[in-house]
């Protein structure tokens, strides 16, 4: 037997337990109070082996928050289009208001002022979204649900817009009720 | 003629000073790269005097953008509510994309981690000009411009919401052709 699946295995360990650390403390501490030594202690590794794989706090902070959020990108189709999108914003608004949700925020704080991280951020967590959100609202576009005349790119910005502006701006985010009203409301003006 | 005015007056040109100083660092080396040290050393003050007006960095980047945007939270009116809001939408955007906009992003970053910072940016910045917008809409409301079954704060974050959340995710803010677009959208969905 070669060394190498023992070693990838315990690299994979150490790869959940660093994971699992950021998680904890974040969520415990608050993202600005997370050092990577305490990471570093509770996660039972060295600091190099955290700088061997991440280069800073928030690319570390993201790959936590994709592990948590999966890779499934698909966006509820019933055939209803507005009962599809008032899914959708109720399950991000539950994101976002979840502990997941204070990982987000503090990635999102920290890719203000990291473009780096802006753009991983950008690719792995909200480009993929968009474009199932933008395929579901092609669908009801070419179903005659929705207006033909604006772009499913414009039509994303209005219904994710409301919530995370008010998610960054510190209010309260929609709750469903607000959630419903809100794609009743966007849906209004983009009706055929 | 007693002491005070003097020093009043030399206190006042030692906070310009510094608000100058950190304004033209964040400019040039971008907001996560601005010291309390470099600060003091720019405006000619010693980093006490920075300290015994201001908490952080953070604290000093709001009121660097409150001198900068000023106090003036006036909505355009003109009567023509989808021209009164182009006007405003584009002069945000323009805001958000000049030199002022790289301050405003750090500060937005910095308060994602501090609540304190959040509640002061949004009482001092945020607010004052929702209540301007509002108060324009619901004229608009009244001249049975727009719908009177949606919450004018509901309309807010429909018009407000998708720029900063391009903003705030790295994406490039509406340009003023978007602009018009976007409110053209808005408001076919809030016409009676």
């Amino acid at each position: 037997m070669s060394p190498e699946p023992n070693s990838e295995r315990r690299s994979e360990r150490a790869r959940l337990a660093i994971l699992d650390a950021v998680f904890d403390l974040c969520v415990s501490k608050g993202y600005a109070k997370v050092t990577i030594e305490a990471i570093a202690s509770q996660a039972g590794v060295g600091k190099p082996t955290i700088y061997r794989w991440w280069r800073s706090k928030g690319a570390l902070a993201l790959d936590v928050l994709n592990e948590r959020i999966g890779s499934n990108t698909d966006f509820p189709d019933t055939g209803d289009i507005v009962a599809d999108l008032t899914t959708q914003m109720t399950r991000v608004t539950a994101l976002l208001t979840s502990d997941t949700g204070r990982v987000y925020r503090g990635v999102i704080g920290e890719a203000q002022n990291d473009p780096e991280l802006m753009r991983a951020m950008r690719e792995t967590v909200v480009n993929p979204r968009i474009h199932g959100c933008r395929r579901r609202l092609e669908i009801a576009v070419k179903a005659g649900q929705l207006r033909a005349d604006v772009p499913t790119s414009s039509m994303v910005d209005l219904f994710y817009g409301p919530v995370y502006y008010r998610f960054l701006l510190g209010f309260d985010v929609p709750d469903i009720r607000a959630c419903t009203d809100l794609v009743e409301e966007v849906v209004a003006g983009l009706r055929p």
